[in-house]
């Protein structure tokens, strides 16, 4: 069956994530019950590049599916966008790919952002979209703990016990933190990322910022291996799915 | 009584617009409401630096407003962010001001931008927030019609119906159309508009964006000073006043 690849941008307030959950709204659910019309009624089955939990939202996620039909990659991106109104969930562009070719396992480098509002006054126009913190954070500090943690590592600081990856080894290749007026920008980038990795790294990195622990203290944390030691998992909302990058890249239309 | 002024953000999304209306919900009430318990039980009425319409956001509106009672700036912002929960209005900042310091009358200068989704794909992250046109415009046929628009004008041709000033004569000094990937903003500054003159304005480089009319074709609508020629009324959902400036500038906390 024709194998295709849609890059997706959602807002994940209104879901209970990625994965499709009995009784919960899923983005999955959402893709495989717009793209089964396309299918002679057969179900169809997603697969993402980053299972992204509840309130956790993406510009550039990459899902995988197979279907009956043979489509053009625009029909396709159309027919789903028209089938998925109005849930917050759209296809920004679609490829036809090989056969065996996987969003998950056929990704090479992923990116995330995470944003807070370092400000006094709660958010208005951003609301689920960032991490409020109304005490002033120093990104600097911030930033120079952050690239301790550059490199090839065991991450069991930062992972979550729920996490299913067989073993906690990552390389983090980005780990920027940067102020932007009144907002915070973290970046991330990796071949691949454990389960909570990032949002534990944020709110470790937070304590940095709120002056409570040294810039030395994230590094110690990672060579300690004990998530118990580490920073509280900082909110899904302020954290996007940014992009995904293949080799090839699909020929996206 | 004691002068206050306001910075405030807003999601316009859910208001009638920044004016009081009779049954239906609107910024000002949220404001004069919040305040109401700040002023020893006695009605307050609020004025703004721009009367935004239903479904136009802010970042920073400016707000004035008297009050009997004797705050410290910081304090009013929090308390007015308290007791506007949960409504999508937020205080950035306060100050005190002159007795007959006025947001409106005060002002000097005023910015708004304009956000354009310009690709197929519908908006999952931004849907309240812009202006979706499926089809490619040419971001710089529009810069280049909106350039022969600058200065000192009648702009008649681009002013509401229902717009109350006196005249039609304003100056604009900036009007840039940019292209950011999937998105084209048009950032527009000057003294005062007219009432609609933004979304008019847009809404007419929209013809040009499209190859529907040339890029001489908006200066020739100005010259000709009549409404009924111009482009349609660009949707309220991406436009957003972005600042206003005084001289002196209040002391914002």
């Amino acid at each position: 069956m024709p194998n295709y690849a849609l890059r997706v941008e959602y807002d994940g307030t209104p879901f209970a994530g990625w994965q499709r959950q009995d009784g919960l709204p899923s983005v999955q659910q959402v893709i495989e019950e717009a793209a089964f019309s396309l299918n002679g009624g057969a179900a169809v089955t997603a697969q993402c590049a980053g299972r992204t939990d509840s309130g956790v939202h993406a510009e550039g996620q990459v899902v995988s599916l197979h279907l009956a039909a043979d489509l053009a990659p625009e029909r396709l991106r159309e027919a789903i966008n028209f089938h998925s109104r109005p849930q917050p969930v759209a296809v920004i562009a679609a490829a036809r790919v090989a056969e065996d070719w996987n969003a998950r396992f056929s990704a090479r480098h992923r990116g995330y952002r995470y944003r807070i509002l370092n400000r006094p006054a709660r958010p208005a126009l951003d609301e689920n979209r960032v991490w409020h913190v109304p005490r002033r954070l120093d990104a600097e500090a911030m930033h120079a703990a952050a690239q301790a943690l550059l490199g090839r590592h065991d991450f069991s600081a930062f992972r979550a016990s729920s996490c299913q990856a067989k073993d906690a080894i990552r390389t983090l290749d980005r780990l920027d933190v940067m102020r932007q007026g009144d907002e915070i920008l973290v970046v991330a980038e990796a071949r691949s990322f454990l389960h909570h990795q990032i949002r534990n790294l944020v709110g470790t990195l937070y304590e940095v910022g709120m002056g409570r622990r040294p810039a030395n203290w994230p590094r110690a944390l990672l060579e300690g291996r004990d998530r118990r030691k580490a920073g509280q998992t900082a909110p899904p909302t302020g954290l996007c799915f940014t992009f995904v990058r293949y080799d090839p890249e699909p020929d996206w239309r």
